[in-house]
């Protein structure tokens, strides 16, 4: 009769790659189960959007194979319980991620709402918040222009907004509150008020990630968002042109300042090359190459991925249904890895700091 | 013997066709000058960048063949005299342009730069204030990264910055004040008081046209160029795709309101299809097609033009030799007759405001 000892004994040596110990001293295996031949545990990861689950998963059957037996009859339950910042968290949202960008236009919009489509589609309880306050997007993309959110009285009676919902997606953004048609003339204070009602006076209930897509720059908004709240990390979007790098290493160097110190959790590099839907072998490097990948490697942060120029992308995006919706289409891929490596960053950020 | 008042009555019979008044009512002929069967007379246009230039020389030599003699040897002198905005005007700047967008990266700063030098090339003296605070590209686009400006002292012993020169054209930007390597983390006061300085604290000279390529959005900086300097008129740039259109609307909207009354001189399409460079007869309409026109239609401005997005335009502008330089390129063309729209558009409000 094998015994939860041997398992655990034998899963003590599978180590976590990324958090480099071990998944019992990691406390990641629970509800160990033994009915005679057949055992079954869960793993829980840090999150939904790991890379390496199967590959974790393997290396558990085969120490449970080496080290007890392995005609053992073994079921794994892959699960996970996303780790957060530690202290501070606004109301049950575990990870706040920036997406940010020095230059405008560069699709951080695209980028923002396919990485919370993709964080979702891996299981993760995702929001997206539409920060950017003079030209609001989310409206747009998710097909919601002339939507209002409503509102929920709390427990404490507190009123708060209700965000809505859409493709599995929490989404509130300044759009749903302003006339489509009217100019937000607003000077820094008014914005900075604005932002911060729609982190804190929302009904976001429990998330594993809040997408937080940023305005362009490096001004009044960026200063409070970081400076207010605990974000995790942030994902710098640029385009391989020298004018958008060149911004783009200004929205670097504002996270990595003291007074604001947000981890980077990577490069996207959009508009990577364009192609044709006729000509699928063409790839026109029209704003140069690999502009992003080079930023990365510069300011040695991880590399998570090119995204081509494809007008399927601006369509998507203009017709209200964001691309990493179809999960047939290959972009969709690519925004998947991408929530992946963006995951994995966040986990391995907050085992560091434990 | 020809006459003087015969030659003004003559003239008095071409109509200047975007101000619909005569050339000799509009003050516009001067230097009359007699020789026998040679006469002589400077037509003084409103703006050399005026694009009726060769048809009111020809609708003057027709009156002159008509009403007096056509065996007269006529030889005319096309001139300008740039007409601005009457009253406040900032030290010798005729004519202040802003060039907007709602949104970034739509190619602003390629429109701003490009039509200066059209505006150069046309005859004007024409300076740039890159007031893009958070992203500065003039410095990039001119290839004057590391350039900084030196100072003059005012007859009355005040010191001002020298704005740099190159191609012809009066250049300052932030971003020759600033690293290029570090964020401005500033918040909008601060943002206001250096845009201010750039307007008034510079030596910018006699300038008929001064183009302004300000940061997206409907900021402080917007507030406070809009209210604080004699505007001319704005030029809203915008991508073909509908959430650029959406940030344009609002851009517009500002301009619009009261407290802000700018005249809107018009709408330029920018990326509005691609032409890969071997297959010159293919256009891909990747953001969508004809959307900066019908923006234009429905608000019932001028739609000054659409530029394809090439890769050729965002390598000069990377190269730091802004396309419109290039008299051979096709593009450059399409910036010669914006900015002859764009000073027409100048010259016919002017008129109407007298």
């Amino acid at each position: 009769m094998v015994t939860k000892e041997q398992i655990l004994n034998a899963l003590s040596y599978v180590e976590e790659p990324d958090l480099k110990k071990d998944l019992v001293t990691l406390n990641m295996i629970q509800n160990i189960g033994i009915e005679g031949e057949k055992i079954s545990f869960d793993v829980i990861l840090t999150t939904p959007a790991c890379p390496l689950k199967d590959h974790i998963e393997h290396a558990c059957r085969n120490a449970i194979a080496h080290f007890i037996d392995k005609n053992l009859e073994v079921q794994i339950n892959m699960t996970s319980n996303v780790i957060g910042k530690q202290g501070a968290q606004v109301s049950g949202i575990k990870n706040i991620i920036l997406v940010s960008s020095g230059k405008g236009g560069v699709g951080k919009s695209t980028v923002a709402a396919n990485l919370a489509l993709a964080l979702h589609t891996k299981g993760a309880k995702t929001g997206l918040l539409d920060a950017d306050i003079y030209g609001p997007s989310l409206p747009i993309m998710f097909g919601l222009e002339g939507a209002k959110p409503g509102s929920v009285e709390m427990p404490d009676g507190q009123v708060k907004i209700e965000p809505l919902e859409k493709f599995g997606l929490k989404l509130l953004s300044i759009g749903f509150f302003t006339d489509p048609n009217q100019p937000i003339p607003w000077r820094g204070p008014m914005t900075t008020s604005a932002i911060k009602q729609l982190f804190n006076d929302a009904h976001w209930g429990e998330l594993d990630y809040l997408v937080v897509d940023m305005p362009p720059g490096t001004g009044d908004i960026h200063i409070t968002v970081s400076q207010t709240f605990p974000i995790a990390g942030a994902v710098i979007v640029t385009t391989p042109q020298q004018v958008a790098l060149a911004d783009a290493v200004k929205g670097i160097g504002m996270f990595l300042m003291d007074s604001i110190n947000i981890p980077l959790l990577g490069v996207v590099e959009n508009m990577a090359y364009f192609t044709p839907a006729e000509l699928p072998d063409n790839k026109y490097y029209i704003f140069g190459k690999d502009g992003g990948k080079r930023l990365a490697e510069e300011y040695k942060v991880p590399f998570l991925g090119e995204i081509p120029l494809l007008k399927g992308i601006s369509d998507a995006g203009d017709n209200g249904f964001p691309i990493a919706i179809d999960n047939e289409d290959p972009v969709t891929k690519s925004f998947l890895t991408i929530a992946e490596k963006v995951a994995q960053q966040l986990s391995i950020i907050h085992s560091q700091l434990k």
